[in-house]
């Protein structure tokens, strides 16, 4: 605190990512990034930028990649916006179209940045009730809504909705926004981005951070009808005119063009997420189903707080919060095979179980 | 305008960047950009980024870029902020310290960017009248002020301050923040950084994107008592995560390593700006005394507007203002020794003046 800080800046909650840790022998599972690296056509084009696109400010729009991205779902430009990670797109986001008197409503379990961005921009918001089974319960969410915001597949659990589930809240609240985050949609849930031609509500988010391992080049993207992306320019030209580097840029686009190394790494993620599910489902943990890259699973035989802290011991990271509902759950990034296995092996240092799973 | 804007998105006044038209025969001299490419170290050190720093998040802070800005500076790490360009740092500032009942004060020819942060965040503000030889008039601030922001050099015009005139501006204003905006400081004028030990209402701002040739890169940094520095990293915090990428922290690292290429080619420009004002001083130009890497000047013998306008149709790119106190004035970016002797020949075409200057 200091007398130079506004009330604003006094009052806020700022959000708190996984830990970082490096170090040679330390097991990443704690932040959803992907186990491999991008593809080779990714790297080659990060190598190919040349001193004269660095020393020029990038085209403010990054209108190629706009159209890459529109090309590869099937839309119109103009249906297109990017930014510097998704972070950055979901608060523009806030600031364009909730920031109104009516709350903003998301489930309670849900992408804890989202009430820090409400506390930035001071928009009322309502965290309404999960169902038990940590499914989203629609029919807890308030009458009046200045907004809805939801990430699909959730996080920190892993669940997805059916897109016959979004379109019906569409139709439901054709007055207000619906903001489907779908950080994770690469792992198996279905994009709502096939909508946007028929609700002129739906905006939907995406990143280059987890399915297209770039989580370190910061891209993210939107979706939606043309004035909605209008309305994000009016805040971006109004925040922060080039955003998006030209490195980033030209790393987006060769990781659009590289279709065959996505589909078989991100196929790849998905055959160690059932692995990994199996063999906690073995060792007695309720593992909820996953569409992401990450599962979320509770120990029976140990606390999750005392496995959390075992692992930490271990150097293997995984998310854990200590809050209601989350306490007996842990969150774990799907990593490397290898690394996996040194998960297992470290569970199986807190009980007796062990090889009985394939 | 759709019904889906917030009341905020709908009274936004954008900020319009100069234009980045491309091809090769335009010569760009609109956006202040640096000539040269940054040096080989820093292309180095983007190859040198591998796959596995890409699939994981940076490290939030971007550590090792503040601890190398601190040495850089003879500064404490805990002194220095990052971000995704100095018009990102520049936001944050504003919605940090800016946000309050009193108006932010700002000379009324400066950054155009000032007064679209202030209605993105409502912000009062007062942009108080200039002297008629464009230096700041600090006599014309109004008495209650919420803060100070200016950039030094400023733009459009390249004129400077001295140190001694913020230091008053610093000890006369001892509970406001006072930003000085140092966007162009490599050419010329005095840092304020020297001054943060002993004001802790001092925050200062700079740039890669001009004296260090990666405008395509976008970095920005802030300088200030910890104070001020945790409170732009809570902003931060509450609205992006990871600003800076791991390829733009690399290479800004590299960058501050070769202090050799970079005083080299910013004694270039410096060099090239003499040349430059001695030609238009000599078709009779009205020059002021730049400390930048423009020259701001006003045409004689043809008015302003139309010069910018036969420039264009040249292929030739140049900043115009058609506003009160700027309307005969230029914009000129110093460009290659190439790029500024094809301005002056398509100058020369709109006159009798020829060869007579050296």
């Amino acid at each position: 605190m200091s007398q130079y800080w506004s009330p604003l800046l006094a009052e806020l909650s700022p959000y708190v990512p996984g830990e970082q840790r490096s170090g040679k022998r330390i097991v990443k599972l704690n932040t959803n990034e992907n186990p491999y690296p991008p593809s080779k056509q990714v790297m080659q084009a990060i190598s190919d930028v040349d001193g004269t696109q660095l020393r020029r400010y990038p085209e403010p729009a990054s209108q190629n990649l706009r159209d890459a991205l529109a090309k590869y779902h099937d839309l119109d430009s103009s249906q297109v916006f990017v930014g510097n990670g998704s972070d950055e797109v979901l608060a523009l986001a806030f600031m364009a179209f909730f920031t109104n008197d009516q709350p903003l409503v998301f489930p309670a379990i849900s992408y804890s940045f989202y009430p820090v961005y409400c506390k930035l921009y001071k928009i009322p918001f309502v965290a309404f009730p999960m169902s038990d089974d940590f499914s989203i319960d629609w029919l807890e969410m308030p009458n009046e809504v200045g907004g809805i915001v939801f990430p699909n597949p959730n996080a920190p659990t892993g669940l997805s909705c059916s897109l016959t589930e979004i379109e019906s809240l569409l139709a439901n609240n054709p007055n207000k926004v619906v903001l489907v985050d779908e950080a994770y949609i690469d792992f198996g849930a279905q994009s709502a981005t096939v909508l946007i031609d028929r609700y002129p509500n739906l905006l939907v988010t995406q990143t280059f951070s987890k399915g297209r391992s770039l989580a370190g080049m910061r891209i993210g993207a939107a979706f939606g009808h043309e004035d909605l992306i209008a309305g994000l320019d009016r805040v971006k030209n109004s925040f922060n005119s080039y955003p998006l580097d030209v490195v980033a840029e030209a790393a987006a686009i060769a990781s659009l063009n590289d279709e065959t190394y996505h589909r078989e790494h991100v196929n790849k993620i998905i055959a160690s997420r059932d692995w990994l599910t199996k063999q906690l489902e073995a060792r007695d943990f309720n593992v909820l189903p996953s569409a992401a890259n990450f599962i979320f699973a509770a120990p029976r035989h140990i606390g999750a707080k005392q496995l959390h802290e075992h692992l930490n011991s271990c150097d293997i990271l995984v998310r854990y919060w200590d809050k209601p509902m989350l306490q007996d759950w842990l969150r774990i990034s799907i990593g490397s095979a290898e690394e996996l296995q040194l998960l297992i092996n470290s569970i199986d240092q807190t009980s007796g179980l062990k090889g009985d799973a394939r």
